[in-house]
């Protein structure tokens, strides 16, 4: 049970925060206030500074650090460069190490066949491409994947696509190429054999991109949530990922890294919202004190501290039992921390911001937009609920219980 | 105690119940999605099917209810058609009942001279034009009015405004008239009698709105929130609402009532999310079951129904204070539905959210929004933690205990 | 809605009010130290106080007050003399309203036989016996009717008792003389027609007192919990309460008042302990201050005002509800207090205990004694979990959900 | 941050397990019960069975283990040993390891005199005496030293006590021989150096035990919680441990192990209140399912596995900091896990007393004991409130705030 680092961890660990302090610091509040500027449309063009920080960044070699292969790093090494990122709206980006990208990069990357690879990889690794991932769909309930009406059926020895997807997030971004689109292949299958995951480029015929969606009133942009319509969207054989049949098996092997990243940069922005609240207490008077000093403000303040450090010890552990011994030595603890870490920051956050008064909930501070963030993974990846439900099955089958 | 309406206003009930369904529940969701389709700049224009309903209600005498001079209600009259108001977005505007403009009202009603009360009153009550409240600032706790530090001087026989204003809700709306701003007259005097109240017109010379505030990312168009700034704005003498020095008085005296509509309308909310709640559970299925039947989704719609009706007594109770002993005979109780009503109807809300998937996060629903109107009243009028100062100093202070 | 007690309801408050201060007040104290003082068999004697008292509120025709045929007030009339008699702990028995006599005697009046009246109710109108309720069994989960194992057969023109029951409240008292039994009497038939009701003489052959219950460690002396058995009791058929098959219908009716009144009493229980709190803030000091000054206590004090009005005016709704519609009318209220008033109960006088810091954990406050009364009652009459479940049932039907 | 235990650690970890299962899970019921059976007094005399199980652990060297300098075991590799042991209540003391004797034992191996060591130490490490920890004082708040009133004054050259004392754990003890008594002596001294810790042989003459304090109405027989009172107790200069005036520097030395002690004892009752919710759910059935199936309580399951892994975590860090840095470099950790177990353990083992429904609040299970003990600890060593404090004072010391 050992959460240190490696060396190797470490002294990238040192460089990404040098690079963050030095590089994005600095251009972050005038990118994000461009942003907020711009008329809505223009907020889908990529800030020209964007892409030049990605290159100081693969210069630097601070670059999909996310990969093991690619960077020699465990799960417990990059855990802390995560809440790093995390602690910034763009840095992930930055360093291309952000969500949905890294996760279908890994499925390439274990999965794909050498064309794909090539296709579609390679780009994504040198940061020229996007991606998405179009699993979730409007009408059913997505946490139950034995619902899912979204086809790719073998049709005359080619692969043809129907269905509507949303929540398809980063399929606004004007670099984005490539959608993998899970769909059922074979319904009378074995359970977990039914699902394939597909490459689509994002121009094929048949493919819509009908709406982005709002998330509490915020678009996100320019990376987005999209809801993609797939009509007889037809592709060669070669365009299954893992050929057919293994959706079930690479959305699982899929999770387990992806939501230590996703939490580990939550607890990131849990730590700025605390430093944020701890800064405004100090600083703001009222009634002729500190807010700090002001109610339950310090109790407030410690209960954040302690809820931080419980989260982030939870997520760390989930990442060394991933290291040692995989993502099905880990089920219930990627699940603890899915309904742990996101809950938590959302809390944090809200306490930040309430010390904050009306600031608080414009976008003068990064908070509102935070809060939306942690919001929003309550639900993205499954409900709390449903990894409640997870977590107490796991429990219960030591006691005998089934299902 | 009794909590029951009169014949009176249980019949206007009756009556507003059935303008809503006939009228405005058909044509809400197609103005909403109008308005969300717009381009952003033309959200700030009235749609015109707001005039025609607002036309409608004042023909079918709905109109200016929360007045009880004109409408011969008192507040737990009128707190069940604040609560029926507020299960829709715009209802509280067709009736001529929304904030801030009922507050103004009751301001210029009850302090205002005849000729403020023809030059504004009139044409408010009449529908005609809209008004703001600037009273909150950037740069101080605005809960502690001690740190205020706009101005209203006497200089020279005429007024002499400065200073800069924000959240003042409602002066983005296109017919936007005049402001009600609160500033320091006199700051050696009497700690009650610093302040006062002057009604700006708002293009007056020196009035500038800086910019209109986002709130969790939304901008609440058309009313919206504004940042305003004034420099030596002019005015003569008689534009003190209620003369030099009333400001506190005037303040205390708006919020009782303000009070009691938010928190009804807050509690009108609510119980439209329990309903969506309720019928997404019932309606949509996983697993094989209704979402209802998962987990601890039946035990959270209970202590959603629990939690309401709690909420609505105690806001009734409040009402019937005010009814019976007036402002200074419920000043703890108003400050306790502050804390207790927005919490509450924040998290049946998020609740309602949860339940419906990412669906909830978007704008397909009214939740999303719904969710951020709860939010932001745990700030507006005052942080809940002040109000629980308030709360408990009263307490405590049966038992001989100080401010 | 009209919360108001009558005239006759509001004289009857002074009264009690005043008798509590004149009579129980200084006899409380002194009484409950020589019962802790007392070697533990000697706790179940009666304190011959105890009926000094009792025969005062005789006199003073504060007796049986609960009962509106014998004292003609309604559960509106009754609940703010509930809330009085619950801040303290003799009070209720003084009065001849303490449960569970007040249930049974409830029930005997309304079902008794005219030969069960004179044998049973009479004495206990008197106060000169006490009774037990013996429903919940140990092997089965109560709160499922259908579980229970208790017969109550009729063979050869008797009826035969067998089963165990525990959770017998009262059945430790020197006083106690019945016992009204609940066990199945027709498994065949309709499911609410299955179970009866028994009055047993507390030395009917085949009663047997296993043991007396602890609760949270204690004991309750002198009434206390029994297990007990009943082993082929036999008894003649008139000891039938509403004939055969009646038991269900009974134990609806016996409810609603019933939880009102515990509801009430932890309403003032839980006032005595704000009040605690609030005395012990002002009076002790630590860093200088006294305690209301530190950290978060004046927001815990506000929280607490808040949750007892709100609670309260839940109860009180409940009750007008069952004046005005009946049990059937208040199905829903009656489940919603059951969950809603305990908890706020316990959290409360937790609070209370953490002010008063290791003092709160010893009996040298009634707060630790407080506390377990509180949470018992999360328990008994139904888990809050099953009362959530009656809620949401309730909620749901409204959408059209069945069961 | 390596929280593995070492090869020592994990060996030492599987004896006191496997002795755990092997000798104190057969006996700890029968003596409980026992315990329980015996008339009030008689529960204060040792039962033999613990002498026979104290003699065995010692003779398989399983003894004193949380000394270091005896048994080579860091904080890390004792965690879970002290886990193991908070499994049962009795364990702790059968391997010699139960509070407070381990804290003075500490104390006097750190501090103590050789004399001392010999008249004291041996005997309590070879388990034939008991001892007490005499700090907090009824009249005073004890979070805050400088209000301490009990005075080990030098006179004549020795000392003499006075004071009152309370919540002195241990005291009723058959065996308790020695008092650690905390009293000032130089009142004008520098703050840190006022308080002495002076040895006091229980019978001195002066000392008088005053009562048992019953904590939520047990009295923790057979050692118990007293009340002592100290007037003019007279002795030798030699009985101060650390010389006068280092009463409050060892009071801070004493805390960091024994916090973490603590809190692992408290995160296996969790643990075990978790199996027991688990199996009750599991085993019993209500309306046609086993209970888990009911309402929310995966959820609850879920949670609490959730609440106790990030619990157990913190702890763990808070043990390697102690290790690593030493007390000062854990100041916050050793306060936040204050905050953070007990309530952890108090709702879990309240969750569990849920699901046992009545039988949860007996003492048929462990469950109602083990909620006194969690409870107690949220006041013990300083109340919740003080230690958020502290957490607060320190991360708001980063940004500049002082005290």
């Amino acid at each position: 049970m050992d959460f240190a680092p490696s060396a190797r961890g470490r002294e990238y660990a040192e460089r990404v925060k040098d690079f963050m302090d030095a590089e994005i610091a600095p251009a972050e509040e005038p990118l994000l206030r461009r942003r907020l500027a711009a008329a809505p449309e223009a907020r889908w063009q990529l800030d020209p500074v964007m892409a030049e920080l990605k290159d100081k960044a693969r210069d630097a070699g601070l670059w999909n650090l996310f990969l093991p292969d690619v960077s020699g790093l465990s799960n417990v090494d990059y855990a802390p460069l995560a809440e790093l990122m995390g602690r910034s709206v763009i840095a992930a980006e930055v360093f291309n190490c952000n969500a949905p990208d890294t996760g279908n990069m890994e499925v390439l990357h274990q999965f794909g066949s050498p064309e794909q690879k090539e296709q579609w990889l390679k780009p994504l690794l040198e940061g020229r491409i996007r991606s998405a991932f179009c699993m979730t769909e409007p009408e059913v309930a997505s946490s139950d994947a034995t619902t899912m009406r979204a086809t790719a059926a073998v049709v005359d020895g080619g692969i043809v696509l129907n269905g509507r997807k949303w929540f398809s997030t980063g399929v606004g971004h004007p670099d984005c190429r490539v959608l993998l689109f899970m769909g059922v292949t074979d319904p009378a299958g074995q359970k977990y054999r039914r699902h394939s995951i597909v490459a689509v480029p994002v121009d094929a015929p048949g493919v819509r991109i009908e709406r982005m969606l709002p998330v509490m009133g915020r678009y996100d942009e320019p990376s987005g949530h999209g809801e993609v319509s797939f009509t007889d969207v037809r592709l060669p054989l070669e365009a299954f990922v893992g050929g057919p049949g293994a959706g079930f098996e690479i959305g699982q092997k899929r999770l387990g890294p992806g939501r230590v990243h996703h939490c580990m940069r939550l607890i990131g922005l849990a730590e700025a919202a605390l430093e944020a609240a701890c800064r405004r207490g100090v600083e703001r008077s009222a009634f002729g004190k500190p807010l700090v000093n002001l109610g339950g403000n310090r109790e407030r303040i410690a209960e954040a501290r302690i809820a931080i450090n419980q989260a982030r010890l939870l997520v760390l552990y989930t990442a060394w039992l991933l290291d040692t011994q995989g993502v099905f030595g880990a089920l219930s603890e990627i699940s603890q921390i899915k309904v742990a870490v996101p809950s938590m920051a959302q809390n944090v956050i809200d306490m930040a911001i309430q010390l904050h008064g009306g600031a608080g909930l414009t976008d003068d501070t990064f908070l509102a937009g935070a809060w939306t963030i942690a919001r929003a993974l309550r639900l993205a990846d499954g409900p709390d609920e449903v990894h409640r439900g997870v977590v107490a099955r796991l429990e219960l089958g030591r006691y005998g219980m089934a299902r």
